[in-house]
């Protein structure tokens, strides 16, 4: 017996997945043995063009989760609402719902889930983080025995393809960002992109996953990359790194640390090879030692795939009438202040080249616990750059530091800090 | 209500997944929601050290599987009997079986299959194929609605340590390989490893996933890396490639075709930068485009690790009295014949350099209908060697040229072939 799907929004990955649903729906069956049909998609504006036949868009999603063909309901909406209500109206009236919205599982994920195990259906987001990389999956079936200890990733691809472009040419930020915008990596408005939102949704996700605990994603420490410029990329590579905008988890002082920010990552790091608009996720255990998963973290086709993997798992699950796939489970664990995370930081510093000018800066670092890696200085006179790499230390010692350091007669400009991993 | 496991086999993998039952326990069940109850298990020796208390251990495997509170069985023994009766006797009594026994279910995978769907238990093997990397159920799942077109894997850690090392020494394959053995990476008998057996057995289940088609692992084409010399590591390095032993998965002509052998892959690609005893896959499709899963394919711990993510989802099922993991389903795609998959080949010659050697050698290859790409030229006289390149082409036609070229007078000796990637 066929499966009829609804889908809610019919922009990149939505109008992506319907026509795979019209064109494979007989490959579908042979391969997964199920029969997927799709009913209807619902639409934000029903004059436009689309990837599949109009009489399948409706402008009333509601009425759509309704119909009684209508067994399984795929969001791809995005927001938090209207997708919110109608995920949950879905629920409530029995419906699988599979969604790649990252933003409204990072915002309200206990809420639905805890909405879907009452009703006793499937609500599954393998799309929501890294696009057609399945990840969600791997974290929560097949690491689910696994005390992981740390879960790293690239997982915004506009940001990547900004740093990776400004990597291989004299462009600044803003003129690598004009072209991402005329290639269609970045959106005509980038700041969910660019000021690491989105990026941070994705890492919270990956947090509740990997730990166990929820952290909703304002509660991760969020930094963009607005203000990366050239002389930074550059500087990084002559010391041997490239600057990633990183999404990273671990456990610390017993609690939970989720953070996003631009990262000097070595240039052997599996990590420093993500390229353009890939995405990557590497997860670190014990007893599994390193895992990478790579791949296209976006795209209208790589990201309908992945949906349609979920739609595959969720009908299977309808049909035999259960719910197997793992619930998100909420540990206790508490996150861990940001001051107390433990990092250590790339510094560029404009000085006035006068002698003793380097004591009085290491001076200051050593009075706030935060020891100097090492050094290298450009340039003489007033024109001197210094660029410091710190011994990993607390976060607010850093900061109280660089703040001392600005105060110093010959300390023009604190010009940059970034986080470095080793 | 507690899960009891009993475990076959108590060697690196069986004993680290039985300690790591006993210490994690607690963990697990917070976790994963699940209280995962260690029984027993079945050891060759009773009287070896164990990573496990010695009352576990019994050398009565068939006792172990019929014990009441054994509810689900793991079999990490390896090899096709007693593995695979002992597996049949427990589909057959109704316990769900997770196994990492990638030759067992490469060489009777349908029937297994087959048998635990009659029975409505799961028959789970995420190990078998990549150790700790999650690659099963990304495929079988995540992917299920995707129309792979190609699979390409390092999926033998052994060669690819063996490998990589000759790459960055002065040692011979035979140096490299003794190596190996002390340092734990290679067994003191390597054969199933360095002939390709074991990728091949790997490759066959990948392709299996991949295209739903059962190719068996006597019908994947070998070649081990046994003949590989350090002229031939270094002559790739120069040409800008890396050797590597790979399984690949593709159809071509309607048909599959599965394959194992060394090859030559161009630095730029994901897989040259994949060193050691890692391993990795690399997946192609139309919306997918390219996914890599990166990780540790072997070793007890790793391995434990999927084969505990299975044991979670198996019981899962057990408990919800279900059975919604995917079926391998198998279509009736054929293998194609070798002969007539496309390839492209790298060929090292001893020729006497006498004027027109290079165009008898490359009248001989255009009658076979086999294109020159490149050609290196290195030493005069008597000791000259001849790099070739070639485009791509039939299997069959390289085969006939390369014949007939080394039956040519001023051919000594056509010391080396080497298929090479793209």
């Amino acid at each position: 017996m066929a499966v009829g799907i609804g889908i809610l929004g019919g922009g990149n990955v939505g109008g992506s997945l319907a026509r795979k649903l019209l064109t494979d729906r007989e490959v579908i069956a042979t391969k997964a043995g199920l029969d997927l049909e799709l009913i209807g998609v619902s639409v934000r504006d029903m004059g436009r063009d689309r990837e599949f036949p109009s009489e399948y868009a409706t402008d009333r999603p509601e009425e759509l989760i309704n119909r009684p063909e209508v067994r399984l309901v795929v969001e791809t909406m995005g927001g938090i609402e209207p997708a919110n209500s109608l995920i949950l109206s879905a629920l409530d009236s029995g419906k699988p719902v599979v969604t790649a919205n990252k933003e409204l599982v990072a915002a309200r994920g206990p809420e639905l889930f805890e909405r879907a195990a009452n009703k006793g259906v499937s609500l599954l987001y393998e799309a929501a983080v890294g696009g057609g990389i399945p990840i969600i999956r791997p974290l929560s079936e097949s690491l689910a025995g696994e005390r992981l200890t740390r879960v790293t990733g690239i997982v915004n691809g506009t940001t990547n393809f900004i740093l990776s472009t400004m990597e291989g040419s004299d462009a600044s930020y803003d003129e690598v960002l004009r072209q991402a915008q005329q290639l269609g990596y970045a959106e005509p408005d980038p700041s969910a992109d660019v000021d690491g939102s989105d990026a941070a949704a994705k890492a919270a996700i990956l947090a509740g996953l990997a730990f166990g605990s929820w952290v909703g994603s304002e509660r991760v420490f969020k930094e963009g990359i607005e203000t990366i410029s050239k002389a930074d990329v550059e500087n990084a590579a002559r010391l041997g790194y490239v600057i990633k905008l990183l999404g990273l988890a671990d456990t610390v002082h017993g609690g939970v640390s989720v953070r996003v920010h631009p990262t000097l990552v070595p240039n052997d790091h599996p990590l420093a090879s993500i390229r353009g608009a890939q995405n990557a996720i590497f997860v670190e255990g014990p007893a599994i030692g390193e895992l990478m998963f790579t791949g296209p973290g976006a795209g209208g086709a790589p990201t309908a795939t992945a949906v349609l993997g979920d739609v595959l798992t969720a009908a299977r699950e309808l049909l035999a009438d259960t719910q197997v796939s793992p619930r998100i489970r909420f540990g206790g664990a508490s996150v861990v202040d940001f001051e107390d995370v433990s990092n250590s930081w790339y510094i560029r510093l404009e000085v006035s080249d006068r002698p003793g000018v380097l004591a009085a800066i290491a001076s200051v670092f050593g009075d706030h616990d935060v020891s100097i890696r090492s050094v290298w200085q450009e340039g003489l006179g007033d024109q001197a750059t210094l660029l410091l790499i710190t011994h990993e230390g607390r976060e607010g010692d850093h900061s109280a530091a660089v703040s001392a350091v600005d105060e110093l007669p010959a300390v023009r400009q604190v010009a940059a800090t970034i986080r470095v991993i080793t």
